[in-house]
């Protein structure tokens, strides 16, 4: 998507330790006009899918996934993260490792927002080692519903979690790929 | 507005501790088509206030606030909850005491995103003792912004959150105002 690689360009900070930080548009100040062509593009690529809802994570893929649903027409259900093992009530739960922040997590999804019945499209704003988008992916599967596909922002294409989800039988469709960013100079791939 | 509070009565469940549990289309599972419609109730009152940006917090502000921006047609900042005193970095930082979760944690916002040419939208799902919402009208006053109004989905209208914004002069909008929820049954403020 040339008008959020351009904007990655433009606004995007290359940090120590392989960090893109793009808080200016995506996720600290949200750029709503374009998440908005963003939530398009999400659905010329899956709009035919027959997705029956939209699964998130807290807190920085909630915004995308609310303006790509109105598109799609569906509710967004976005998991949450719980810092302990110990977790009460009915809910799905995986453990899942943030590149960002470098440490451990559950996430968690109440199992009255998942069915059998559900489509479901995974979309957040970042893909690094697939940590994230693979634990959504498994609570899908835990409420025996189905993974319509991924939809993310900003991937890190010299990192293993976009390869490891497609290698997975997953759909992914990235609307950026960061091929490279030596030098604070960030390549996309074509 | 008649449809939320219909939607609170029919889905919502009133918990111990004045709890009121909205998580099947406000809070987890998000209901985008009546979100649409908050959007364009807070439109309808904000609307002519001359709104820069809106500003919340995460998470469960996140997609109201993204979805009455496209009304507005400005951007979203939402604000950061930090769990410790040490904050690195050139941000605006509050103290906020959580309602529903009984503790303290540090609420930021990077100093990039707001300025003293920010005349700015509160918004957030509930509104119990006013912390949250008061610490956002405090960050904003720090970057010597104003506050053009304070957008709230659900107000506790048996806490002292709602008064105490007012007699701040701050102008609160609560879109359903609970007066009292005593043996399960929701009573609303005409």
């Amino acid at each position: 998507m040339e008008l959020l690689k351009q904007r990655i360009q433009k606004d995007g900070e290359v940090r120590a330790g392989n960090i893109l930080k793009v808080d200016s548009f995506l996720n600290h100040r949200m750029d709503i006009t374009l998440f908005k062509e963003m939530g398009r593009e999400f659905y010329e690529y899956f709009g035919d899918r027959g997705v029956t809802k939209i699964l998130t994570i807290e807190a920085s893929g909630i915004g995308i996934a609310c303006i790509a649903a109105l598109y799609f027409d569906v509710p967004v259900v976005y998991a949450k993260k719980h810092p302990t093992k110990n977790i009460a009530g009915d809910v799905y739960s995986v453990e899942v490792t943030s590149f960002t922040h470098g440490r451990s997590y559950n996430v968690i999804v109440s199992k009255r927002f998942l069915s059998e019945d559900d489509n479901v499209l995974i979309i957040d704003d970042f893909l690094a080692n697939g940590c994230a988008a693979r634990g959504l992916a498994d609570i899908v599967t835990m409420a025996g519903g189905r993974v319509a596909g991924v939809g993310i922002a900003i991937e890190k294409g010299f990192q293993a979690g976009g390869e490891n989800l497609r290698a997975h039988g997953l759909d992914v469709k990235s609307l950026a790929i960061v091929e490279s960013m030596e030098d604070g100079r960030i390549v996309f791939r074509d």
